[in-house]
């Protein structure tokens, strides 16, 4: 299982730039301001673990027309050097009296003019990853510099995704495939999940992933109760439904599946939950072409398990899949108001779920690339049974 | 080692939210609103990787009296129940059309009042976790009510920790300890950094860590050029200075600390550096008293590190030290501008560096809490002199 090259080429830099360069063009955009990791990582680069401390600001600046400028504390300067990226101003933070507000604003005029326009990602799923009151004070420094909506300029990029980040996105799902395929080993009767967990983490490093932003689950006599939770010290019995969700990290890319398992032996509503929601999975993949809208996509598995019958609809993640690539979950959403038309190289994930009865609910998740030819699997496909581990 | 009871008792949260109202009667607000995981967290014990999603919005209210109020997607529902909280209120996210605006809205109207005043953490080292758009519609939903900065109330809330808090940082700090105490096993010339990092994250995973959101470092010879990198493939050499910085979680709560080894033997830079460094904390050990300010602390270290002679005073991590807690980096911060009096339960790191040459910088850390007595060291005190790993 041979990574695929680390980093990206310049030439993938210069494309994005350019690709945003045409969208800013397009809303009369002088300047782009991102803020947050995975929006500074796209067009730098610029690729650590840092942004965990969440003292410090970073800011990237896209301009009309060139390269990005950085603009970031003194502690960046020699990781930012090494990215593509030339013009790195710094300066020493923490610092609460000015945290790097007067350098931004200074860069901002010289590269979107006295009277210019600067785009910010202010719409949904976004956010702004700077003090409030600082945000104040940059935009009056600012003033009559104008600060507008571009989420959809960030969201449109990041949406379709190059051959490269796909690679890597196929390397993770990879990994976690393979310490999926070793659960046999992990999880045995008696077993506290808190173990599972460990040893589940230690197998996704062990088979490449460099870190492991994420991973939730659950365990319980025929389900379990959501999906967002940390292990308990409750040992393992054998009627158990376990499940574990994870999104590890290869090279800054992200997986993010699921798989299921009954401990010891499944009671009948588990392995009919699990076929319906497998076939659920099947109805997604052949939905999943170029043209058809994400809301098709809801539609085609939500028939699926319509069929179960649940009494509760709405008892899962509030959605049936979702976008994936340098975060955990991105745009779109698989829900019926989600219009977005799938385009060759979108990377989703399909995400059916239902609720087997009140408080024990099932989910299952695939993570796929759409391709000309129809979807990709880039997580290999679960067994279309409930798999029993004894 | 046996790790400290999980989570806190319902005391604790009443204690914290207690604090929280008389502050905000102080500031005469009738409500705060706070975004961000730590500070959800911090008054419910909602503790999930979820957030790692950036999708969703996540609001908690803490009122004038009584309660904090949750106002979540649905799929935190089954989570937030199973804390200390009752009033939860959900939508179905993601909603781009609406999400959770609304909602949140009429919480907020319901507890401030229809002319109340609202707190929200806007200051140094806040964050707003919504889109800027949303945060828009709502202060335009809530007219006349006015939002106000609040970050002081939630900063001096966590500033000084509770014994519960402590024991969690400790045992942290603990299962870091007994990793770094194994890194002759992990770094042996010839192997791959990104080998030694994998296998630190596997050893704080058995070791106890509930996982590693941050570990950094560097290696080469005589010293690293940054502090906050990714492994690269290099393997180690005879000559070489490795240094790892780790922030495990247990139970919700990270340690911080570094440590620093050369590989096969040292030069005399390397060590003066190393022995220069554990003198500056020494130092730093010493003037962390209750009474003593931030400022004062960075003064002692600083003084200590001036004798190395460095060039470039400013090429660390651009302050000596910081607290710690819920977050990986809290305020305050050990810089010349910060004058916050120690107390008894504020937890803090002391991290000394020093430019050897250009590109070469030496960082050490460590983890205390502040007693009435003096520091008591949670992290187990480094060597005096570079340990030399054969």
């Amino acid at each position: 299982m041979t990574p695929p090259p680390t980093g990206f080429s310049t030439e993938e830099f210069q494309s994005r730039v350019a690709r945003a360069q045409r969208a800013m063009a397009a809303k009369g955009l002088d300047a782009l301001l991102l803020t947050t990791e995975p929006e500074v990582r796209y067009f730098s680069g610029f690729l650590t673990r840092f942004w965990e401390s969440p003292t410090r600001p970073w800011f990237l600046v896209v301009p009309a027309a060139g390269k990005p400028l950085a603009v970031i504390p003194t502690i960046g300067a020699d990781l930012m050097a090494k990215t593509w990226l030339e013009d790195i101003r710094t300066w020493s933070a923490p610092c609460p009296e000015d945290d790097g507000v007067t350098l931004l604003a200074e860069t901002l005029r010289e590269v979107a003019g006295a009277k210019g326009r600067v785009g910010l990602p202010m719409g949904h799923e976004t956010h702004l990853r700077m003090p409030m009151a600082d945000f104040a004070r940059l935009r009056a420094a600012l003033v009559p510099v104008e600060i507008l909506d571009a989420a959809d300029i960030v969201q449109n990029l990041h949406r379709v995704k190059s051959e490269p980040e796909i690679a890597k996105i196929a390397h993770s799902c990879a990994i976690a495939g393979r310490a999926f395929d070793a659960m046999a080993d992990m999880a045995k009767i008696g077993t506290p999940l808190r173990d599972v967990f460990r040893d589940f983490q230690i197998a996704l490093l062990r088979g490449g992933a460099d870190w492991v932003p994420y991973l939730a689950g659950g365990a319980g006599p025929g389900g379990y109760g959501d999906v967002i939770s940390l292990p308990s010290d409750r040992p393992l019995q054998a009627g158990d439904v376990l499940m574990l969700d994870t999104g590890a990290i290869h090279d800054g890319y992200f997986c993010d599946f699921d798989r299921n398992y009954a401990i010891g032996h499944a009671d009948d509503d588990a392995r009919r939950a699990y076929r319906t929601l497998y076939a659920a999975t099947e109805a997604g993949l052949t939905a999943a072409r170029p043209g058809a809208t994400c809301a098709d996509l809801y539609q085609a598995m939500q028939a699926v398990i319509a069929t179960y019958g649940a009494a509760d609809v709405d008892a899962g993640a509030g959605r049936l899949g979702h976008g994936l690539g340098m975060r955990l979950t991105e745009w779109p959403s698989l829900i019926p108001s989600d219009h977005t038309i799938l385009e060759p190289g979108m990377v989703l994930t399909l995400e059916p779920s239902l609720e087997m009865a009140p408080g024990c609910i099932m989910v299952h998740e695939e993570n796929i690339v759409v391709r000309e030819a129809g979807p990709e699997l880039l997580s290999r496909r679960a067994p279309p049974d409930l798999p029993v581990l004894d």
